[in-house]
């Protein structure tokens, strides 16, 4: 109810703040009998972690994830699985110049009036540092998963757009590279403007693109819990994102029926997909793919003036290691909550 | 859980098949000693009914709206609200075109896949009649929210698109034509080319955009129940929607974050609006607004190849009554998904 | 949240007051594919009906239940399924007598201060009315659950009680009788002393109990939602009840460990059941039975004083068509609250 | 929907094994800028911990609760509370005796069968020890609370019960003694009484009674989340808890509405409180007060035959530090459980 928990049958619950001394989740309604690939639920955290290239933010955290409960012998119980990812960088910072001001663009002051005061150090709960839970829970959910393949990467970084569909790329490519694009002349180039614009203490925005293969039909509950309504809710729920398309998209509203209604095969499959994989809120069995878009870290190195909770104005000057452009590091938590949805919705399938 | 309520303390569960005797709801959660205005219900579902106009389906439902419960001497009672929408015009049509083949684009054979059968008279429960449901609810959460301002309208149909912010518009006119835009040379042109689609059989999509005013600052709740993610299934569940963006949206994926941040007046409002009204999940008291990208009706008026559950290709026609585009009837509920989201978030927040 | 709605996967929503148009529900969530025989349903709620018999309410009601969806061609959907039961018999009383005045025992005044304001008309939504659609969804329930048998009886009316295990009893003779006690001449002592406590305007309390056989092993969510857990609060939802006890019950509260334990046999079933057919919140496989304790009905057909809105005294008189002992009347309802219970932690259990 | 969690707004989920790293959990809901009393959440969880005194288990566990979110410079933020308490107990016993073998009365059987497989060290999951979770968050809603008094006590142990009403008994001399009874004559025959019980490898059933003062009045969601609904359901979720009752319960199904019926005084409390505060499912203001009965713990300290999972008859030992009667430490569980459930229906009642 109070909005850190997310799914109904698979289903996470999330706790921490940025410095606080730990973040930490609850999933259950993980099936029992998954034999846990412990290393592989590592490296996407390790995907999403600070300080793994160039163009990231340049906080040092491991985050290493333990876990508590719901696995035994290497394989999950049915029993919920508790995790904990501690905060080692939680240094006593002089937290003084963001503690009673409002950086613009930041939850800040819609914290501090929702809920009376708030955990300032880092962000405090609405630090994109949780999405690490996420992560977690999205590594576990995709082992779940087993066949389903699911792929996101960086198709946009401020105005350089790959106008490509993801049937044109190579998506083995995408980790190859730190900004996460599968095709390399455009990844070099988004590396070089990124950090061009960090170079001036700005940030950009982006769009990360997802593709979901080998989804079972039948998934999704309409008629308010379509498939694509619950993924377009994950995606929205990240950090940073302004918008959420699936198939056509916001193109595919431009378009005539004739133009875009899929043709059906003889085996039920479609000879265009313009449905996105989803019809009637439903999997089809055809690729899910859908476009995230984020927008520009709020937090600039630079100096602007801003409000304190009295209605003062203050300069401020913001510090430190942020991101000029969060897409990369997007990537997997774009992934880890398509997961999510997805495991969700084949246990609740199972129904049927 | 199965997919047919949607929200929390203000919940709505609908049912209800196209061509079945009755839709009908209930909403759990209304607030007791609210005076309820009928008519002004009566009225919305009026402007969402079929044959309202010459650019809209042409079946004639008169959609009158009865209530079984919760009212009482003309207020709610806070019990739960139970109310039926008869279907008159449900005749023994020959559905046997239907019955057993798969129309492209629909949902007949997801729904075929995921349940093993399906109510194939009308599209049944994946027809879009049953949003007139929503538009009920929609209409009473309207009255619950009392000072908030909920105001959609159509931005584009096909290419043709009003490339003005709401800011620059006047909303009042939106209801003066059948389109539903508050240009009204734009409109003009709308309902032509509306017509000149429809006369060769065809539909053609569109965008709906929304602006919700006085909204009190500290709806939502963080981190996955953030105010504009809960909007954007809300919106994504409609029939037929494909995108949805709020404040920058898409473009915002393109900008600067010197240019992107809303610069902070002393009263805690904004220079610029580009976070939508919500940051960090929550809203700031700006206005909301956002986009709903509709994707064109898959019944064309036309003859094409298709499926029967078989396998076997056959040979369709669509007949009758249908909309060429959606998105003049989908004001109303855009409109109504909104106010449902507030209401339930306005709900939550008196907790704190 | 608001509290008219009950389950997870298999959910039934009501809403209804006792004196308004029509009362009704939706459940959502029952399985496609089920061949629904209406007439059995139509029995379930006979059973409860008013007027059935010389010892319960003189009260006319037809109690016709009308399916409004999620049924076609004799089979369930998948989709929501909406049903009404109208009300025929809400003349228009003379309520100016419990309008402004608290009844003892009652919820009348609890509904006024909660919600501020109350339909005051035969009791509105705190009249045992509201159960006849617990009794449709029950009846549903109990047709995809299959070979689970569902029998309750009366076991205690007043201090008449029968001292014996259902395991002793002929319960096919629960229907022979006005009271619903397999014991038939047990069944005729209650009888006559119901008519006794009638004829002096008062009423007397009693106790239903209820046997679940063929129960699949496996069914239950702890460490929360155990089986008996949700059977318990399913049972305290229904009105006028103040005691719950499955298996040895209270008693069991007196035994060793020694005497209570459930020795198994070789095929995992057990030698005693004191278990009641649950272990660990878990399902074994063995008979579930449990008894639900019932206060005498508030309404008395006699003279008292009580209070006003604004605290003055009042003289009262109960008048009118009220049942003297709730018991033969609460049968069928328990059995309905005990089949969604099943039926929900039936389906929950698919997800394994 | 897994079933780890309890409550809406005021929710808490829970994890952990008797016998892995840790158990921990997360209280999502709890409103923000609460003075936490850190100390009497540690004092609540000391009068549950193994070890206390003579007549319970004698396992050696500190049970110290560590925070990791969610309160900041001593206050709740709003945002999700996790917590941590690590099993130092956790050697690495021999359990091969149980590791295939189902003991009598136990939830062995049941994991197995519903799960496939179970963590069988010490009961996994299904060991009251996850309790210790409630235990934290019940203390965090009495803080929450207030006013709110939670006085649980035990009132029966086996054959040996209190026939008093709470109203008659002195209830700060609970705490004073090792069974918690606050009778003291009759607390120290029960202490000899389960020293017997024990001494004989035995163990027996009791049980706890629970007032509540202070109450608001309007608390509880009618038809089916009613006040003592839920609390029924609360105290039905503790391990080992086999029957409910409030206000006159069991007792009350003999007696006549005219001597049942609870008459008013002119200020809206009432004379007599069969009703045990609660009216039509909503708190009236007077006392809350309920029993809960537990059976006696299966595990004995004497041998006994049993099955294996292939259906072998083995012979199996119960050995160690068990409970010979769960009921004094039931005591502070119970009232975890009553707080919890109040705590949430206090904020759900801030919605009218």
């Amino acid at each position: 109810m109070a909005g850190n928990s997310f799914g109904k049958l698979f289903n996470l619950t999330t706790y921490g703040e940025s410095h606080g001394p730990a973040l930490g989740g609850v999933i259950d309604g993980c099936p029992p009998g998954v034999t846990l690939d412990i290393e592989a639920i590592q490296n996407e955290l390790n995907r999403r972690k600070p300080g793994q290239s160039a163009i990231v933010t340049q906080r040092k955290e491991p985050d290493t994830v333990k876990f508590h409960s719901g696995i035994f012998e290497g394989k999950t119980t049915g029993t919920p699985i508790g995790f904990v990812i501690e905060n080692t960088n939680q240094k006593s910072h002089d937290y003084s110049h963001i503690k009673d001001s409002y950086r613009p663009s930041h939850a800040d002051y819609t914290y501090d009036q929702k809920y009376g005061l708030r955990d300032y150090r880092g962000g405090g709960r609405s630090s994109a540092r949780e999405t690490a839970c996420r992560v977690v829970a999205g590594a576990i959910a995709k082992q779940v998963l087993k066949d389903v393949e699911i792929t996101a990467y960086v198709s946009a970084v401020g105005t350089m757009k790959l106008d490509k569909l993801y049937t044109e790329l190579d998506l083995s490519q995408t980790e190859s590279n730190a900004v996460r694009c599968p095709d390399q002349t455009m990844a070099a180039n988004m590396e070089t403007y990124i950090k061009e614009v960090r170079s001036k203490g700005d940030t950009v925005g982006g769009i990360v693109s997802c593709v979901i293969k080998n989804v079972p039909v039948g998934l999704g509950e309409p008629v308010f819990d379509k498939l694509h309504a619950e993924l377009g809710k994950a995606m929205l729920s990240i950090n940073a994102v302004k918008g959420f398309e699936y198939g056509s998209g916001f193109h595919g509203s431009t378009m005539y029926g004739s133009a875009h209604n899929d043709a059906f095969n003889t085996d039920g499959s479609t000879k265009t997909n313009y449905s996105g994989g989803i019809q009637g809120g439903i999997s089809n069995g055809m690729d899910i793919y859908f476009n995230v878009a984020f927008k520009p870290v709020a937090t600039l190195i630079q100096k602007y003036d801003t409000i304190d909770k009295d209605g003062n104005i203050v300069e401020m000057q913001g510090k430190g290691r942020h991101d000029p452009c969060v897409v990369p590091r997007a990537v997997p938590i774009v992934e880890a909550m398509a997961a999510l949805v997805l495991a969700d919705f084949y246990l609740l399938n199972k129904m049927y």
